[in-house]
């Protein structure tokens, strides 16, 4: 299964803590915002689909640490995305550049609430249809 | 000119930075975690003016550092109020506990838009009337 | 199996994001936070082991959502610890105030360094002995 | 006075709370980036710096916030540096693309320890010799 996305940022100084590697819920934010940019691309985004009535909700997130990121790396994130009925799966890694050093991986569980309440998740499906596994 | 709010918190370990000490950016965050919680006290909250269509927009900070704080200190932030017109001037101090460390002051300036516009500030006056300087 | 750590706190309202709840990165930053609270209580901190030449890692997160988090909300924060040969599992959950509302939980997988190699965390289960299951 | 530094990023997701903006604070994580991605291109960075035994300590910060950001924006951030004997001040903007919207404008002003003592800054004055105004 192939990556359908990614991007490519620098890890930003204050993101560092006091142990001096990137702090592990930073990594989250790293995940969030390749979906979002993601989304974007794909033609969506999580605006519009607020304004559809459409809102997409965090459920689960597993995320295994490898190798911890500090100052001045340089970070390639790609995901992937499955369908599992109305259950959409964000499998997300993270590596370090430029050797390309695996740093984490996860994965990322979405459902869509329809109005206030769960959706099969079809209308997703849809703006996802070329893309998704 | 006497302080009309005080709280006590913990630094926590995720908000020092590879410096060892507490990000510069995390100042502002206890400055507005002070405010907020002063307003509960004062008897509002920013919910409740957006609810009235009163919009509070921070216009400027100004911050001094003084004292680092890093991992395990406890802080005791201090605010007090004044009003220049339109303008809301709240006066922050952070001190480091026990000993009272000064550790950084500032200044807030916020104004209250009112449907969108810039408002005299009439209302929040008579919110914080008890408090104000 | 019971809790034997739990700590009680507000959310910030900086912590929420534009889709009107806690941000799902703050509750790494909320366990992180109910972790070292624990461990001071516990008679250690990282600070302590880290001069020791201990250096506790976080290896694996899993976090389940269940509800969301807002505006003026207070939560209970609470943990137990289960060991599995050289891991440390942290179970935690979150569950918002006053009626106990289950906010999330989560299995935070601590593996623990000595002098940059995995050890078998003898050292760290011993300053645990009273509180691991 | 021109600037001398400038770079472009966009906004992310999880930077704009709950009144629909780019947190306060953000924009303080915002000059920061910039002034070590400065700091990098001016071929000194702030882990070199600390490996001399420098120590650049950010002493005040003064902020205007003019317009807010949202959701999606692209902004621009630029800076100038002057030196007032001891005292280098970073003049930092940014705006918001594609229109140059003027966004907020700050003085960031950092001193040099040396060896834990504030020190005259011409050590930090010779790396920016090229620079600064």
């Amino acid at each position: 299964m192939a990556y359908i996305f990614e991007t490519v940022f620098p890890v930003r100084d204050y993101e560092v803590d006091s142990q001096g590697i990137v702090n592990n819920a930073i990594y989250l934010h790293y995940f969030e915002h390749t979906r979002h940019l993601f989304c974007q691309e794909a033609g969506t985004s999580f605006r519009e689909m607020q304004q559809k009535g459409l809102d997409p909700v965090l459920r689960k997130v597993e995320i295994e640490y490898l190798t911890p990121l500090t100052l001045g790396d340089e970070i390639l994130s790609r995901l992937k995305l499955t369908r599992q009925g109305p259950r959409f799966v964000f499998h997300q890694e993270i590596f370090r550049l430029p050797e390309l050093t695996p740093v984490c991986r996860g994965e990322c569980t979405i459902v869509c609430l329809e109005n206030k309440r769960l959706s099969r998740g079809d209308i997703l499906a849809e703006a996802f249809a070329d893309v998704i596994s």
